[in-house]
């Protein structure tokens, strides 16, 4: 009997997929991390990974076409960030609607892609096209990296802290602005928050610190949303945690106070926001920090990593379980 | 001024596409070429293709999904094939309509996947999927080569000679039977014509061969047609060619004749049969021929490399231009 699609939902396909697959012997990534790899001989191996933008549901109307091209990059960069590797090269399969076919809205696709490509230091060497009901965009990453540098979801110990590269709220506050006109904002807080949106940036210069440092012992981005991440990294990792400090930008704070929002549900249920989120052993916390400072980031201790596989958040001295929630392509929004 | 849709085609997005990127510098294989290649070090190179099938233009009503999945897989290892690369690992973006998001449908795809990757001693190692108004399934394909093994479109000299790997004209007479109910033909040949479009097969055998021994100019696959491929290699290797024997399968000439067709048009402008198309030096013919014929394939020289850059078809005597077309997404079928 056919599931319907609602039960189903992004993650289901994607674990429906992987129980079809024969897996490839002995694979240095496990299936489900943020990228995938090969050996490639001499304790390194080729980095993969693939993230696809579907307007319909990951380009508000506001977004430009340049801007949703360079967000498709952005999104595949973050994995990369995510397990401290360089990006070097990027395909394109571009799956276009015939109105988009056009010598204006090609020429700002390109621009987005090669602007974004060559702001982490990748090149764009080659693509596919086809004609599509909406816009599509598949990002094909390829990169190279010492295996042992990779810094995968499977690696948190209890007692390890657990940290961020950033705030988080902005994405998810942006967003509701974009769609709801209503919403009360100053004008300087509008850019901000749209900003964050329209123009994401990826956490890569503290990845590669972060890989350099040799101090982490799991990571992954939070573009499914921080809560999310968190209980991937606990699935993966097999351990729990208790967020003892809910990393909230000031202006989502503003934003629900003005709005009547939740602050803790945009940061913890946004997504599409691409910070890293990270563990790392108290004893190596201090090189870390100083790692990520060093390149002009942010480290943020957030809370602990611990036995139990549950994710806690620890406000106002009361201790309540964060719901295993996040952003699913097929499965209704939030 | 927008160009509009009609005029700009696959081909031209993707010209226009490249015309905005920052080309990486030292590029191993040219953009354009049928994959893209990074330098890993040793004079090894990582291998990196995506080509996209697309529902609405690529698969006929009668193929299942499995086979779609299948087919999708083909294309890209036709191109690796026609560089002589293994195939190593494959990532796939699927973009789903909401009615296939069920267990039934994507474990189909899955398998498809899965079967045509083992098949080609490939594995699927990751992926994304969203939520998308048509059908689409974009692999990217990942493999390892010695850069001087690679066998690129623009190495054909004046005097090679013109090759095959098989005969052309059963996928175009496949797709008018799927298509058009009135065709005539018996239920034998209905098989083998059918099964050219629904099950196509890439030459890898053939193609690593080729490349081990090292007796091929310049090569490409032909999956936009014959007269298509012909013209690429004349522009990547400046030359021209005469074919002095178009190659077309029985079953394509019985099935022209019985249903009033062109054969030549079925052998030259079907595209989607996925043989190779090379050149090599004469002196080394018998060996290249040797070598394909060892792993259970067939090289069939159909003509000869000419200083002209044009594409001559000599048939009953005579010589007559062959015209430069080819599928092209965007672009009207023929």
């Amino acid at each position: 009997m056919a599931t319907s699609a609602d039960s189903l939902g992004e993650h289901g396909i994607i674990d429906l997929l992987r129980r079809h697959l024969v897996l490839m012997p002995n694979m240095v990534v496990p299936f489900g991390d943020d990228v995938s790899a090969v050996p490639i001989g001499n304790g390194e191996v080729a980095v993969l990974k693939t993230d696809m933008l579907v307007a319909k549901t990951d380009v508000p109307a506001k977004m430009s076409l340049c801007n949703a091209a360079r967000k498709a990059i952005v999104m595949n960069v973050s994995d990369f960030a995510s397990k401290g590797v360089q990006p070097i090269a990027v395909l394109v399969a571009l799956g276009l609607p015939k109105d988009l076919a056009t010598q204006r809205a090609v020429a700002e696709i390109a621009d987005g892609l090669n602007a974004a490509a060559r702001e982490y230091g990748a090149y764009v060497i080659g693509g596919d096209t086809g004609e599509t009901g909406d816009l599509t965009i598949s990002i094909f990453m390829y990169g190279q990296a010492k295996q042992n540098a990779l810094m995968l979801r499977n690696g948190a110990k209890s007692g390890d802290i657990l940290a961020v590269t950033g705030l988080f709220g902005k994405s998810a506050a942006g967003l509701r602005l974009l769609l709801d006109e209503n919403c009360v904002v100053s004008s300087e807080m509008r850019l901000a928050l749209e900003s964050a949106v329209l123009n994401p940036h990826a956490r890569l210069v503290e990845g590669l610190a972060l890989s350099k440092s040799g101090c982490v012992s799991a990571s992954i981005d939070s573009s499914d949303g921080l809560a999310w991440s968190l209980y991937e990294l606990m699935h993966m990792s097999g351990v729990g945690f208790t967020v003892e400090t809910l990393p909230v930008a000031v202006e989502a704070v503003a934003f629900a106070e003005q709005n009547g929002l939740n602050v803790e549900s945009l940061a913890l249920y946004g997504g599409e926001e691409y910070e890293l989120v990270l563990t790392v052993n108290p004893q190596k916390w201090e090189t870390a920090k100083a790692a990520v400072e060093a390149v002009g980031g942010n480290l943020i201790a957030i809370g602990k990593v611990t036995m139990e596989k549950q994710v806690i958040l620890l406000a106002n001295g009361k201790k309540r379980c964060i719901e295993p929630c996040g952003y699913e392509h097929f499965k209704a929004p939030l």
